[in-house]
């Protein structure tokens, strides 16, 4: 038997290091080093090449090396009846939280004028806002939803939460639903996105919840690119219904450089970063779900494929 | 009696508002309105002009609209033996601590590279830092500065204190006096002024001090501008001794339009707007001391004139 580690992106010296102290008797191949796929029974993953996973006859659990699963979910030929685990936290909560604190406090400050003003050698003192009257709201109340609205609270802001089905969070004034959404839009002064993918979520940032915010609100994307309309994102701006946006995930990644987003004064494009799976934080948690795996028990975090989390 | 109000960037309307609620018997003077200088009993005041405090013979108090209070001990001709009154806290601690949760959030994040590269249309990933590996240093405990370092430790940084004479703060660990700041430093990859000016503390942001920090280390300079040696950071920045500096104020203000400062690529400048008197916050506690004076008594917030804070 056999663990495969696909990605692109993260570098596999460090898993293959961690799975070598943790579990040396499982062989560690990342792909695409030549091997049997009939002894693959785990997969170590961040978006597979479509129809690599179904050429796995003896896959026993698929494990995203990140939150979010739909980068795995999109593969037409992805086989029924593996289990797929998802990261709970692997250090993104607390990363995504000081993002989310970054942003709401570059926007409550003014910071976005300060800068432009500093382009113009301009002086000019504008008056802060204070922070009981920025009220932010979290789309998305899971782990790292949570931990967002509860460090957002602590540094004062009045936070409110929306999921789309009902969550309870201490201290945090939560909605859900579609109804729910048309009453926690019109009070949040900032929004900050965290919400899974899923065809429920897609495209959720658009026209006609800018229309709901607050005329001058700000956005906050770190779920997906796909959660939001472009073009409505620009028109919003642009029409000064929404005052701003910091953004760290987009449809094409990387945001290709003739994108509108890059030079637009009221965006704050950042290249995918607000949460990243660091190994030194996550190998722990992925070694205990193979572990777990290998008990025959099923780790948390395992995905509910038709909510698509 | 009177009160005499004093200030060329505070709005005086709220002030007068708010005595005419609190002592519709006391007389509310706007300088420079015309009135009896003997009748002054109390100034409240924002850098007073120089002179202007010693023609009021019958003073009682002299109150801070800041609090900071080197804006008055400047005065050469400053009255001998009238308490000055600082306020303790308006709102700035709060303020303050979110301008530095924000600053070192930026470059613990990389958001100055980011921001450059964004300009460039440029989509490079770069390692986030975690948060138990940046400790960050705060120059001065009182009570702003004992805000800003608990505030800091609760979003998860590490955090030094420093200060002229020993004080001891939970959670933090703390170091005093000269031979207190060769130990602090090497150990601060932040450094977060908020010291009072005084003699002693006067350029002590200097070359001997970048020279001690961790090579990369940043400065955020919410104090005063007399505290940094100017040139000596320019040239710190440059060598790579220092990685970045976020300034608030500055030796003089507005800062010139053809200062360095602007057009630097590793400095933020924001004018002097990190911790400011917002009246909604400060009005109850200046009404507070003047009714303690008035009883005859002395309000906390009292300045040790030899120590100048």
């Amino acid at each position: 038997m056999t663990l495969l580690f696909y990605s692109e992106t993260d570098a596999p010296e460090p898993w293959r290091d961690a799975f070598a102290r943790a579990l040396p008797q499982l062989p560690f191949r990342v792909w695409p080093e030549p091997g049997a796929d009939e002894a693959v029974r785990y997969a170590l993953v961040w978006k597979p090449e479509p129809g690599l996973l179904s050429r796995l006859p003896n896959l026993k659990a698929i494990v995203s090396l990140g939150a979010g699963v739909d980068h795995i979910l999109r593969d037409p030929q992805l086989p029924q009846g593996v289990p797929i685990i998802r990261l709970l936290d692997a250090g993104f909560a607390q990363q995504m939280a000081e993002y989310s604190a970054y942003a709401v406090l570059h926007f409550q400050h003014r910071m976005q004028e300060f800068l432009a003003q500093q382009s113009n050698a301009d002086w000019r003192q504008l008056d802060p806002g204070l922070t009981r009257d920025w009220n932010v709201g979290v789309m998305g109340l899971g782990v790292i939803g949570g931990h967002i609205a509860q460090r957002l609270a602590a540094l004062g802001f009045p936070v409110l939460g929306w999921s789309r089905s009902a969550r309870r969070i201490d201290g945090i004034d939560s909605f859900h639903g579609d109804s729910g959404l048309q009453q926690f839009l019109p009070r949040a002064r900032v929004v900050v996105n965290v919400l899974p993918l899923t065809p429920e979520t897609e495209g959720i940032l658009d026209a006609r919840r800018f229309a709901l915010m607050p005329r001058g609100a700000f956005v906050v994307n770190i779920g997906r690119g796909a959660h939001l309309i472009e073009q409505d994102l620009l028109d919003a701006l642009d029409a000064g219904q929404l005052g701003g946006a910091m953004l760290d995930v987009f449809r094409k990644e990387p945001l290709p450089s003739d994108h509108p987003f890059w030079r637009h004064p009221k965006i704050v494009v950042t290249p995918h970063v607000a949460g990243v799976t660091i190994p030194s934080e996550a190998e722990s948690q992925v070694i205990e779900i193979v572990k777990t795996l290998e008990r025959g028990e099923m780790p948390p975090g395992v995905v509910d494929r038709s909510r698509g989390y």
